[in-house]
């Protein structure tokens, strides 16, 4: 099977796509809607792009693309934990605490901004396009008095050393990845943690207290959200869909009966996929 | 007056500053978290950062660090329409067709994709680390046959030709940033669009249909929201807090009924700001 996911290779993307996929062949693309795109004409047969707290790409591109320009399903979501690591060349293991300047994509600078400022205050932070580039800078210049900021599978791929570990701000930070392409999608080498659907509900225009009506739908029956986020129609400023997560590990029918409603409510629904969704361990 | 604001220079957080502030002592910082800081240890008397759709930082960085780390209020809010520009070198002005190389941020490259499909489906895209930079590495090889993606601004800094305008996918693209270190900021320079409030709503752990009741003290008072998105405690995994705007042209004191009754429920309550909405035209 081919899988397509948001490059480049040894990105965060990448890591948890060759998890969740270890005996397929996995194509990069360069952003979130090239590969949708691909998905969509058939080129992959699955795509695996951010939707959540990620590095390298927007979270609402994923989610804009797929509620206004597709209907391809989610069939999956992969969890990730996400680690940032101090590396430099080996040449500058010993006198790691000589460095002047430490490269790195600006939002992983800004992850480590604690670190940073404890350990070297008057260091040139220097953004790169992406994390991967910044450890294949530092690779390229050895005997400069540089580090990156990048995740351990850099420093393997480049060769690196790493000198401080997790030096992240908070504790453990995890990316969502959505697998889309096919509304059940197996993925027997990682763990199962919980059954979700995610949902896009646009109420009428101008309908006062809107998004309350819309959860009285869930609420009393109690099925529980797990998220909500607000968006852009883009069509006119001031109008919004909803997107909403619910924990869907029982009661599949009861849930129907609110989207239901919602509609009798004169709301519109986009189901996007009822899913497993699956976190990474150990890397 | 001395007021931050997140850099580099002609970045679209500096356009929205220096158009907000064009009398005042403007401070570049590298990270959100150094400008929020630079306004909580005084170096600099108001700060102004992303808070949404932006290309240059994490609208989350914006929002979490203000929630958990400061007590900083929010003053006063610019919203920029963003236009992106392809532009070259003018050496390469007449026979711009034949460029093969776009250099530009990964998510000004994203959100530009329709155009380059089209008019460039062969071209190579080159990720830098701000649409700055892009603009400047054409400045520097006019001869090559390449081009960037950037606003309006860099093509002036650097000199370049803009051969075709507003190439976004999306008509209008607006960024909305927040200033921050007052309670009230008074923005003379640029008109008022309508008053706003933005709380945090943190409500008990485990209480079905939590958000629901906690809507329901604005809905019954016909209080409305402009936006809604649930944000990870980052203590527990699973906890939330919700981030809300509320229109706040008029009432007040039924506002601070509502906040007083959700605090009644065993909510917590954590006001950033009630503040103008300041949109800024024709750059």
């Amino acid at each position: 099977m081919k899988v397509g996911y948001l490059g480049p290779e040894s990105s965060f993307t990448h890591t948890a796509t060759r998890t969740a996929f270890p005996e397929d062949t996995l194509v990069p693309f360069h952003s979130i809607p090239a590969c949708i795109k691909a998905v969509e004409f058939n080129e992959v047969d699955l795509g695996v792009v951010p939707i959540e707290n990620t590095l390298e790409g927007s979270v609402n591109t994923t989610v804009d693309y797929l509620f206004h320009q597709s209907s391809i399903p989610v069939g999956a979501e992969i969890v990730l934990p996400i680690f940032q690591q101090l590396m430099v060349s080996k040449e500058n293991k010993e006198n790691w605490k000589e460095i002047r300047r430490i490269l790195s994509h600006p939002q992983a600078l800004a992850q480590s901004q604690e670190f940073i400022n404890c350990h070297f205050p008057d260091a040139d932070l220097e953004q790169t396009p992406s994390t991967a580039y910044a450890a294949s800078f530092v690779a390229e210049h050895p005997t400069q008095k540089i580090a990156a900021i990048a995740p351990k599978l850099s420093a393997e791929k480049y060769d690196l050393a790493i000198v401080q570990e997790n030096i992240q701000d908070v504790a453990i930070n995890r990316t969502r990845f959505w697998v889309i392409g096919s509304d059940q999608v197996e993925l027997p080498h990682i763990p199962v943690e919980r059954q979700k659907m995610t949902l896009a509900v646009t109420m009428p225009n101008n309908m006062p207290g809107a998004l309350h009506k819309a959860l009285s739908a869930f609420s009393w029956r109690e099925i529980d959200l797990s998220k909500i986020e607000s968006r852009p129609l883009k069509t006119t400023l001031g109008e919004y869909f909803f997107l909403i997560d619910l924990v869907a590990d029982k009661s599949p029918e009861l849930i129907q009966f609110a989207l239901q409603e919602i509609q009798q409510m004169g709301g519109e629904v986009k189901v996007f996929g009822n899913y497993k969704v699956h976190p990474i361990h150990g890397i």
